[in-house]
């Protein structure tokens, strides 16, 4: 394999060769333009707002090809995109996207969480697509100004934020299976509120191991939509079963890695009696959540009990449960930031999970809860809880 | 699993109450409406034809929404897609495709072959994504009159041919991960020129095991734009190497799955000392090709030697190159129909693969010249070949 990675860094260098030929490698906010629309749309009042299905006035646009590389960025009024049936997004699944909330404080300031790491997975995932390298500060420039443009979209309040869906697309309109000569980047905005407006509550999860989301030597470390797609029909049959999520397993030793849409964590006292957080390790099956490394970094710098990037098995939190040693479960992830996790059933047996030590109506365990107010304090601007560069003011 | 078996039944069992709802299950060639270009494209000189690059004057396009079910089928001048950027397949990687081909026969009759076994693995692939029920014999109608209205579009000549990609994508407007209220079925057409204008090329392959491109519990039987997309890079890199293309490897075992744009056939003599040609078992990794399955139904029907389709690993190819027992390898899919293969390259060592016994000029084995001429005498309506339903006059 080491002839394999000598060629990729060959097509680095390549890449580089055509910088010479004037090709534009960065995005130039400074060459942004802006287009207001004429006809803003009513907005949907924030009790009715459902995850995805509102968008705002506006959305950003950056178009690349092999020739001229990063185009000027435009923003301009929402509307459709019109591409030829033969662009390889629509039959290669040349695509890829990020999720990130922008959050307003009481004061009325804007605040984006963390966005750069939304930069690096989204880079980390073109090079997975064979797209071209991404500026990462000039898109995420262009993108604080498409948070200027519709900032009378984002909804205040606890719980509501304007979410922003960066994207990139495969735009090469001819059937080869090649490296793509042409992508778009794009983002669009949709106000959306909390996941659980009557506070939290906990979820069921059906663990699977028949189908799996990833594998290693493949893309689970990257957010492309081909990674999606197979999962829903697998959701649905939880779904109908009374799951809201499924925990997928991986492998002969069944290993928990990621609910796909969150990072799934276990708070539980280990075989050797140590009190301690346990999550999957960034090994490329796994997605590098921003929500997941967020609490790694809160729990290290808190220091109160061990924390864990390892591999462990549904065989081992069964057990876990079964001996009282489990303490909480919760997943972690941009859209529902964190969810309590209440059961988890595997081959047919159902097992439950503790919430709360010593309140039987409490929603969520201590550390769950603790992590839903620290983030919410950060992201909404009231206390950095020693992270002052997380939440970031436009 | 039995658990999740019964959910997806009952997902399908609910589809069908809807169908009392007067929702139109199925696609309705005789609601077919055409409109023919004004401004027919000029045609791209058959020497210059590269794969995948022209596209005919016309497209057939079907739209399906969950409460009206499939839409009346319209095939019109070729044209963009306009589409909402919001919409899933942009997102979740919510697409699958066919590949066929249309010949035209020395008589200038058009011929399609064995396309009912494209229409059936497109309906397992929008069973993979949570897509409808596909009519298949509906779709295959109004791929046949789109087929008619761009005949003028099918080049003639060995090897020469009008490349239809049937092609299905998400449309739902909404970033929800769920199954898709909205799709949007349609076919562009390609023509297309031989593989190999001056006879066969044989290709070098790179056998890859750090990369894999299917897994079980996967997606690998589907046709899915999520299953190309990560396949480039590695492509790539390969192609800097020196080789046309990758033979994915799988598990501990390095088992020989396919090329990804076509299946992998060893012709050996096996360790018993039988003449066998060997492939890949449809276990779920595999992509079941419509050139694959007719290589084996022509072998079984010559009777000649053993023709199997199981487990064997990239180890067993290169004992028996070592042992001489290797007689011929070659790749089968639509695009290229018969690949020779000359050469793979596995861990840093490259092994010769025989061409031809006795003629050291030869561009193929015998059995592989065997199959690129039966096949097209079928496909040009030469000679069925004992095979009278495979080429289909339009």
């Amino acid at each position: 394999m080491l002839l394999l990675s000598r060629s990729l860094n060959n097509l680095y260098k390549s890449s580089s060769i055509l910088q010479s030929r004037k090709i534009s490698t960065s995005i130039d906010v400074t060459k942004l333009s802006t287009t207001r629309t004429s006809t803003p749309k009513p907005q949907t009042p924030k009790a009715n707002l459902v995850f995805g299905a509102t968008t705002s006035d506006h959305m950003l646009e950056i178009d690349w090809d092999e020739k001229n590389g990063w185009h000027a960025p435009v923003i301009s009024p929402y509307h459709p995109l019109s591409l030829d049936p033969a662009c390889n997004v629509f039959h290669y699944g040349i695509e890829a996207f990020e999720g990130t909330k922008c959050y307003k404080d009481a004061n009325g300031n804007l605040r984006l969480f963390r966005p750069e790491l939304n930069m690096k997975r989204l880079a980390h995932s073109m090079v997975t697509l064979s797209l071209p390298p991404l500026d990462q500060g000039g898109f995420l420039a262009c993108i604080r100004k498409l948070v200027e443009m519709d900032k009378n979209w984002v909804p205040d309040g606890e719980g509501f934020s304007l979410y922003l869906r960066p994207t990139v697309i495969g735009t090469q309109p001819t059937l080869g299976v090649t490296k793509s000569k042409n992508c778009k980047l794009f983002t669009i905005a949709c106000p959306v509120g909390p996941y659980y407006p009557e506070g939290f509550k906990p979820v069921k999860l059906l663990a699977e191991s028949q189908f799996v989301r990833a594998f290693h030597g493949g893309t689970g470390d990257s957010k492309l939509g081909g990674n999606y797609a197979p999962t829903i029909r697998v959701q649905a049959a939880a779904a109908q079963q009374g799951y809201s999520q499924v925990l997928w397993l991986y492998g002969a030793k069944k290993l928990v890695t990621e609910v796909g849409t969150m990072n799934f964590f276990c708070f539980w006292t280990n075989k050797k009696g140590e009190k301690e957080l346990i999550t999957a390790p960034l090994d490329g099956t796994i997605l590098p959540g921003v929500t997941r490394q967020s609490m790694l970094d809160l729990a290290r710098r808190w220091g109160e009990f061990k924390v864990t990037e390892a591999e462990f098995s549904i065989h081992e939190v069964i057990d876990a449960v079964k001996d009282g040693r489990v303490i909480e479960c919760f997943g972690g992830g941009t859209a529902a930031v964190v969810s309590p996790i209440r059961q988890i059933s595997f081959e047919g047996k159902t097992f439950d999970i503790p919430l709360h030590p010593s309140n039987p109506n409490a929603g969520a365990g201590v550390l769950t809860k603790r992590y839903w107010d620290t983030l919410a304090d950060i992201q909404y601007g009231r206390n950095d809880h020693g992270f002052p560069s997380w939440s970031q003011i436009i």
